[in-house]
């Protein structure tokens, strides 16, 4: 496969897989400060009590989805892929820490963009998982990415 | 209205402000690095000539939307409000340096759990907008809230 993508070089059907990410009690409390200051997410006192510990916030196991799509699970697009929407995100499980997390991009399809001649559209499913294997962000996305040349 | 919302506070057509949030580059490009290290955040001279500028990651633009529902925004809900989704999220217009955001967020409506009885679910839509009124973030989600007891 090229190294770096372009529109023609996606496929339904293809499957990307990332490489994986321990994540630490710290690094969720301190996302949550900046970004979700609720308790369960910042307070271990209350976290526990109502979740069993600190639970990530949703928008954390998000942007940590989006790092290891871009250090590896998605191929380089020429140009840089931007990304046009999100469908349907669920967090089916919290994201505590130590738990050891992998993202999957499955091309759902492609299509020309109708407004840019010279992009197309593809469409995204990514599930993220745990070392039990149990789903903790699952999402569908289009990207809008360079046709060739 | 109450200092801690319950479920039953909630009603369709119910609207919450944010306070405002200055955008710098800076930040843009800091949490770029972190999550989604793509040349038009975080490399100045591909995103001159890209986008006429560094552009913030979708994914920090949901964040700081949180951050900005967490801050005032949403009222304080009893026990903390649980995420349960987001639908159509897009990402209309570009954030750029120095962007002056603000969120709203808007009840669509509420229904009971069907799984949970001392809990409801608040349908909400969120609309973050920039100085000038341009929408740059848009999505509706789901909370879990409790119910009074």
């Amino acid at each position: 496969m090229p190294e770096l993508y372009h529109f023609e070089d996606f496929a339904a059907g293809q499957v990307f897989v990332s490489h994986e990410h321990a994540m630490g009690q710290e690094e969720m409390i301190a996302f949550a400060r900046a970004f979700d200051p609720q308790p369960m997410h910042t307070d271990e006192a209350v976290a526990m009590e109502l979740f069993g510990g600190i639970i990530a916030s949703g928008w954390h196991t998000a942007a940590l989805t989006m790092r290891l799509l871009v250090d590896g699970a998605m191929p380089k697009v020429a140009g840089g892929a931007l990304g046009l929407g999100v469908e349907k995100m669920s967090w089916p499980q919290p994201v505590r820490p130590g738990d050891v997390l992998r993202a999957t991009i499955t091309v759902l399809g492609t299509r020309p963009s109708r407004s840019r001649p010279d992009r197309g559209i593809v469409s995204l499913h990514t599930r993220t998982c745990n070392q039990a294997g149990e789903t903790v962000l699952d999402h569908t996305s289009a990207i809008l990415v360079p046709r060739r040349a």
